[in-house]
C-alpha cells in the first residue's frame, strides 16, 4: 500500500498506467539509490537525527544491498512499488524499524534527482571510456594508412587528394570535440541536488555540504528550486552530449557504407561483418554500419524529444518528468554497442591500395600543379590558366606527388598533438577523485 | 563574373536560387573576414609566399576597411557576390592588383570556416555579457525580497512555502550550468580551421601555427578533413548553448505569465510593460513575457533544425551548409533582445506581499508543523498522524513563522556561492587574451 | 542458419548488434505476415507459379496459424531469426517441404512492407475507435455542462465569459480534425507493396491487381522502387497522425491540471483518480494527467525522429529502417492508453458551479456590457468609453446573463453539427471492405 | 496610437520587441485580410449591424484596395501598426469614419484567424500546381526513358537491374501520397473561424454560416473555443503538409548528387546548372540539388519547430503565436522554387546510355537468371545453388534481357494509373468552389 493512499484503493487501471516502464527503469538506478542513502544517512547522524547505533547498522546492510546489486543478486519484487521501497523493504526485513529512517529529512523527489545524477555521472564516464577506446584505434589506423591516397570529395564531385591518414584522424580529431562537450554536461552533472526535498527545502538543519562531499561531487546545486529545476534540464545536455558522438559516428558510418559501394570501392570487411549472397558475389551488405548510423541518428532525435516533453511546464516537480527516462537510460548502452561495433568493424577495415591511379581521379591532381607552378613562382591566375589550356589540349600530366606540410595534411597529420589534446581534455574529468569518494562509501 | 564560370552565364533563375539570403547573411561576417585576412597575409609574408611590401600596404588598407566596417561605412555593392569579393574589390581599388594577393594560399571554403568561427565566438562573448547582467539583476531581485514568501506547487498544485528569494535565485543560477555549457561550445569554436584550403589542405608551406596565435584561437583543428567536418557541426554546438539559456528564460518567461494570471496574482508590471484594456481594468496581457516565451522556444528548436539539415551528408564540403546561417546568424541577437527585455520586465516588477496569509495556503505550513514534531523528537509516522488528525477534525494551526536553515534554502540562499561559481566560469573564458590578439592584429 | 550466410559464422556480437529488438517488434506483425502470405500464394497459384494442391494445404495450416496467434498461442522461438522465419518453420513441420514455398516470388523486402502496411492499417482503425470514443464522451459533458461558465482567458489573464460546454466541445471538434489528417495518412497506408521484391520488382508474372484486392488494399503501390520508398515515409506520415491526436489530448490534460490547481480551482476527480497526502488535505495531485501529458508530447516528437532517421537516404533499401520500428510500434497502444485514460478521468470529473459569481470575475463582463449596448445603438467607441468610465468610477454593474446565440458560441454550442462532421469523417474509412477483404482470406 | 494604450506610452524597446518582424509578415495577409472583410461587412448588413448603405460604399472601397494590392500599390506606412490598422485607414481616409465599422462584431484574434486560413488555402493551393506540373514532367521522362537501365541499389550495394523509368516514376508516384497528405491539411484549413471574437464568442447575433458560404470554406470551425485553438494546429499540419512534399524532392536531390558524381556517372547536365572549374573539367558541383536538399530538410524540421513553439500553452490565445509566421510563411515561397529548380534540372538531364554495360554490374542479373530456372521449373534452392556455382566457378552468363512484366515493373510501369491516382487527388479539392467565392466577392 502506498503512503499517498488514503481510504480507497486506486483503480488497477490508473495503477498500471502511472507505473507505466517505471519498474524497469528504476533497475538503472539500483545500486546508486544506496549511494545516496549511505551519504544520507551519515549526514543525518552528524547532524544529530539519527543515532549513531542506528548509522552502523544501517550501514553494514546498506553496503551488503550494494554487494548484491553488483553480483546482480537485487530484484524488484512484485508487488512492490519502486526501488526505494525495495531497499527499505530489505532494511526492515533484516534489522527491523530502523530501517525506515532511511528517510527522514528527504523526499522522493530530492532521492530520485541524485540517483539520477550519480547514474548520469556514472555513464558519462563508460561513455568517455570507451570513445577514448575508438579515438585510439582511429589514431592507430590513421597512422597505419598514413600512406595510403584517396579522392577527397567536395560536392560529392571529387577534388583534392586525401588520404586515408586524413579520413581516419579526422573522426579521432571529431571525438575530442564531442568530449569536450560532454565535459560541460558531466560537470552540470556532477553536482549534488540532495537536500532540495521536494523542491522548496526543509526546516530539517540538514548538511549538504556534507553529503557533497561524501559523494563526490564537484559542488552543491545550492538554490532548492533550481536543484529540482534540473529535472529534465540535465536529462537534456546529457542527451545532447550522447548526440554529439553519436553524429560523429553516423557520419562515419555513412562514408564507410559509401566507401564499401561498388562504384566506390576505397573499403572492405571480412566477410563475417557483412551479409553477402551466393549468387551476388560482389555484394556485402553493410548492416553493422547502417544500423551504427540508425542507431546514431535517433540519438540525435533524443535531445528534442526532451526539450517537446518539458517545454513550457512551469517550476516545481511534474509527474511529466518520469517519461524522461525511457528513452534515455537505454542510450547510453546504445551508443556503447556503436562504439563498440565500430571499432570491430574499423579494426577488420581492408584497405583498397593505389585508389588514385584509375584514371578517373587523373583531374584530383591539376590543383596540386597549378600550386607547384605558384611556387614556383608562377602568378596564380596564370598557372590556372596554363594548366586549364593543358587540360583542354590534353596535354596535362598530373604530378601524383604529394608533398602537403603544413599542420594537419596530408604529409603532416599531427595525430600526437591531436592525441595530446585528448589527454587534456580527459584529464579534465574528475574521475579519481569521484572513485575515491564512492570507494570510501561503500568500502 | 564569377571565378567558377566558363564559357556560358547561368541562367538568371539559378543565379537567384543560388545565391539566395546569403549577400544578408554576409554583412554579418565582414569585419571578421577582415580579421581572417589580416592573419593570413601576416602569415603568407612569414613563409615567404608574399613580399614584404606588399604586405604593408595590404594590412593598412585591410585596416582602414576593417575600420569602415565598424562605423556602419561598408556595403555590399550590387553584382558583388559575396563579401570577400567585396573586399577584394576595395583592396584592388585602393592598391590595385596586389590585391588579389591575400586569397593566395587559400580557398573560399576555409575562409568563410575561419569566419564563421571568429563570428561565433564573438557572439557568443556578446551572449556571455547579457547573460551575466541577467543573473546579477535576479541575484540582486532574490536578495531584495528573500523575505516575501511565495507559495511552491509540485503537480501544480500547493505544497510547501518557497520564496521570491528562492524563485529568482534559481532562475540566476540555472544560468551558471547554462554557461557551463557554453563554454563547451567556445571552446569548440575557439579553434583554427584556416590553412584546410577545400578541406583536403595543400602543398602550400603554410605555418597553421601562426594564424593561429595571431587569431586568438586557443587551439589548432589540426586534421583538414576534420577543420571542414567542423562546418555544420560548429553551427550546432553553438545553437544548444544558445537553446539552453532560452530553456532557462522561456521557464522563467512561463511562470511569469502565470504569476499575474489573476487567479495567482503574485507579480504585476506597469502599464507601459503590459498591454491592457480601459474596460477589463484587471487585464494585464504579458505580451513581452509571451514573446520572450515563443522566441525562446523556437530557439530551442534550432539544433534539432541543424541537425536534421546535416545527418548523413559524408564528409567533405556540401553547398547545404550554405543555409545554416539563416536561422543561426539572427538567433544571437534574438537571444539578446530576450535577455534584455527580461531585465526590463524584472526590474520593474512588482511584488505582492503577504500572499500566503490567504486562507487557501493554510495547509502549506502542514509539512512544516510535522516536521517540526519530528525535530521535537516525535518520531515520523506519529508526527504526520498526528498532523493529518488535526487537520481532519479543524484543529490544524499552521505555523507559519518558517525557520529553513541549510544550504540553499529559504532562509540561506547562498547567493553569494552561487556568484561564486558564476563568476569561476566566466573566469574560464580566454577573453582578454582573445581580444590582446584581435587588437594587435587591428591596431 | 540464415539464408545469406556463406560459410562462416558472423560473429556473435554481431549478430546480437543486427538483430537488436527485432524479435519484441515481430510479434506486432505475426498476424499480418499471415494474411501476406494467404494473399500471395492465392495469388501464386492463379498465375500457375504454386500448384493447387499446394494451395490448399497451405491456406489450412496458414489459418490454423493465424488462429493460434489470435489465441495467443504463437511464440518465436529460440534461435529462430524472425516472424517470417518461425511461420515457415511451423508450415514446414506441418506440411513438409511445400511450407518453404510460401516465399516464391518475393523477398524479405517486400513481405515486410506489406506486413508493415497491415499492421499499420489496423492500428490506426484502432486509434479511430478509441478517439471516437473520446469524442463522444467529449460531447455528452459539453451537453450535460453547457449552462456552467468558466472564466475565458486569452494571454492567460481573464478575458471573457466561457463555458463548460464550450470546453469540453472544443475538444470534441479538435478531435474531427485530427481524423482528417490521420484519413489521409491511412489512404496512404491503404496501399499494396507486395511484389515489389527488394524495391526493383521480378520478372515473376505476378498479378499485384489480384493481392491487392484480397487484401483489402484501395490500391496498389505502382511503381516497384517508391513501394520500397515508402517505407520511412509511411511510418512517418503514420507517426504525424497520431502526434496530431496527441497534441489535443494533451492541451486537455494542460488545461486539466490548470483547473485542478487551487487557484483556479474549477474542476475535481475523486480521490481514486488523484495522488494526495493526509496531511495536505487540499492537495489532489493529477498524475493521471501529466502522464497523459508527457506521453502525448513525447509521440508529438516522433514524427522528427522518424525523420532525422531517414532523412538523406538515397533511394533504394538500408537497414537504417529497422530501427524505426522501436518507438514506433509500441506508440499505438501508448496513444490508446491515453485515449482510455482520458475518458476515465473525464467520466469521473467533478465541475465546481457558480464559478463566475466570484468577484475576481467581475470584470470579465464588461465586452458583454459594452456589445449590449452598441446592439442597443451606442456607437462602439462611445459604449467603450461609457463603460471605461463606469469601472473607473465604481459603477460598473455587470450583467451576467449570458445571451451568446450564434453558430458556436456558449448559447448554441452546434455539437450535432459538430458530429455530423465527425460521422463523415469516420464513414470515409473503408474499414468495411477492408473487414470483408480480410474475413474473406482467413474464414 | 493604439486601441489597447492606455494613458502612458510603451517604451521604445517594448514597442520594437513585441512587434518584430510582424508588419514584414502582414504584407502575406494584406490581400486575405480585405476578402474577410468584405465577407464580414455583408453580413453585419444582413443582421441589421450595418446600414446598407455603408455596406455598399465600403464594398466599393475594400475592392479597390484588393485591386491596389493586386497591383502591388498597397503599403503599410510608417506608423501604422498592422495589416488591419492600414486597411482601415485607408478606408476611413476614403470613405470617412464608416471606415471603422468594418471591425464591428469581431476581434483581432478572429480577423487573423480568419486572414491565416484565406492565405494558407492559397498557398497550398499554388503548391499543388506546382507540385502537379513537377508530378507531369517526372512521368514524361519516365516514359522517355523506360528503355535505360540503371543499377538497383539496396543497401547501397549493387543489387538489381533498374531503370531510369522505375526512377523517374517513383518520385511521380511519391508526389501522389503527399497532395494526399496536403489535402487532409486543406481540409482541416478550409473552415471558418471567423465570428469566434476572442476565442469566445459574442453577444452579436452574427451569421458565421454565411461567412462561411462568402469565403468559399467547406464548413465552419464551429466551436469558438476550437477555432481559436486553431492557430498554431493548422499552421502545423500545413508545414508538415510542406515538409512530405520537401522530403520526396530532397530524396530526389540526393540521388541526383550521387548519380552526378563521377564514380557513379549515371547522369549529367548542362554547365550552365552546374558549376564547375577550369582546371577540374570532370567536376559538375550540384549547387542547384545541394540547395535544394538543404531547403527541403529545413522545412522538414519546421513541423517539430512549431510544435516546440506551442505545447504546453493551455487553450485561449496566447501571444506567442504571432511568432509561427516568420519561417512559416517564407516556406511556401522556397518550396516552389525547389520544385520549380528541380524542374529546370530535370528538364535538362542527361542520361548516360548503357550503364549496365560496365563489367561491375554483371552479378546485378545473377537474381533475373535465377528465376529464369524457376520460372523454367528448377526448385529456388536448386536454380540458386546452380547460379553460385556457375559464378564461383566463372562461367556465369548473365542474361540482361530484362523481362518484367508485372504491375509497377521496368517493363510495366502504369504511369497511367499513377496519374489516374493523381487526377483523382487533384479533383477532390475544391477549387473551382473556391475560386467561385472568392470571384463572387471582389468582382
Amino acid at each position: 500500500m502506498k503512503l499517498w493512499q488514503k481510504d480507497k484503493a486506486s483503480l488497477a487501471a490508473v495503477e498500471q498506467f502511472t507505473v507505466g516502464r517505471d519498474r524497469e527503469m528504476d533497475a538503472y538506478l539500483a545500486p546508486f539509490d544506496v549511494l545516496g542513502s549511505l551519504a544520507h544517512i551519515a549526514m543525518l547522524e552528524s547532524v544529530g537525527l539519527l543515532p549513531a547505533e542506528d548509522l552502523a547498522v544501517l550501514q553494514k546492510e546498506l553496503k551488503n544491498i550494494y554487494r548484491e546489486i553488483a553480483e546482480g543478486n537485487f530484484v524488484l519484487e512484485d508487488g512492490v512499488e519502486d526501488i526505494h521501497s525495495q531497499v527499505e523493504l530489505l532494511l526492515t526485513r533484516r534489522v527491523g524499524e530502523s530501517g525506515k529512517k532511511i528517510h527522514s529529512g528527504r523526499s522522493r523527489n530530492d532521492q530520485v534527482l541524485v540517483d539520477l545524477k550519480l547514474f548520469l555521472r556514472h555513464e558519462l564516464e563508460t561513455i568517455v571510456g570507451e570513445t577514448k577506446e575508438l579515438f585510439d584505434l582511429l589514431q592507430k589506423q590513421s597512422e597505419q594508412y598514413k600512406g595510403s591516397l584517396l579522392p577527397g570529395y567536395t560536392h560529392l564531385q571529387i577534388a583534392m587528394p586525401s588520404s586515408f591518414g586524413l579520413w581516419f584522424g579526422a573522426y579521432a580529431e571529431s571525438l575530442v570535440d564531442d568530449l569536450i562537450m560532454l565535459q560541460g554536461a558531466y560537470r552540470v552533472v556532477n553536482k549534488n541536488p540532495l537536500g532540495s526535498a521536494a523542491g522548496y527545502g526543509s526546516s530539517f538543519p540538514l548538511n549538504r555540504t556534507m553529503t557533497t562531499r561524501l559523494l563526490g561531487f564537484e559542488a552543491l546545486n545550492h538554490n532548492v528550486v533550481y536543484a529540482q529545476m534540473g529535472r529534465g534540464k540535465t536529462e537534456k545536455l546529457v542527451a545532447f552530449a550522447l548526440a554529439g558522438i553519436a553524429a560523429t559516428v553516423s557520419r562515419m558510418a555513412m562514408d564507410a557504407t559509401l566507401f564499401m559501394n561498388q562504384n566506390f570501392g576505397f573499403i572492405g570487411f571480412p566477410d563475417e561483418l557483412t551479409t553477402g549472397s551466393s549468387i551476388m558475389p560482389h555484394k556485402k551488405n553493410p548492416d553493422v554500419w547502417e544500423l551504427i548510423r540508425s542507431h546514431c541518428n535517433k540519438l540525435q532525435a533524443l535531445p528534442n524529444e526532451i526539450a517537446m516533453m518539458t517545454v513550457n511546464l512551469p517550476s516545481g516537480y511534474h509527474r511529466d518528468l518520469q517519461l524522461l527516462k525511457e528513452n534515455l537510460f537505454p542510450a547510453f548502452e546504445t551508443l556503447r554497442s556503436c562504439l563498440r561495433m565500430s571499432r570491430l568493424m574499423l579494426e577488420n577495415i581492408r584497405i583498397k591500395e593505389d585508389i588514385l591511379k584509375d584514371e578517373k581521379y587523373r583531374y584530383l591532381f591539376s590543383v596540386e600543379v597549378v600550386n607547384r607552378l605558384v611556387l614556383e613562382g608562377t602568378p596564380f591566375r596564370e598557372a590556372y590558366k596554363q594548366v586549364g589550356l593543358d587540360i583542354e589540349s590534353g596535354k596535362f600530366e598530373p604530378d601524383t606527388d604529394i608533398r602537403h606540410t603544413h599542420e594537419g595534411s596530408i604529409g603532416n597529420l599531427q595525430n600526437d598533438a591531436i592525441k595530446a589534446q585528448m589527454d587534456a581534455v580527459i584529464g579534465g574529468f574528475p574521475f579519481a577523485s569521484v572513485h575515491a569518494a564512492i570507494d570510501a562509501l561503500v568500502k
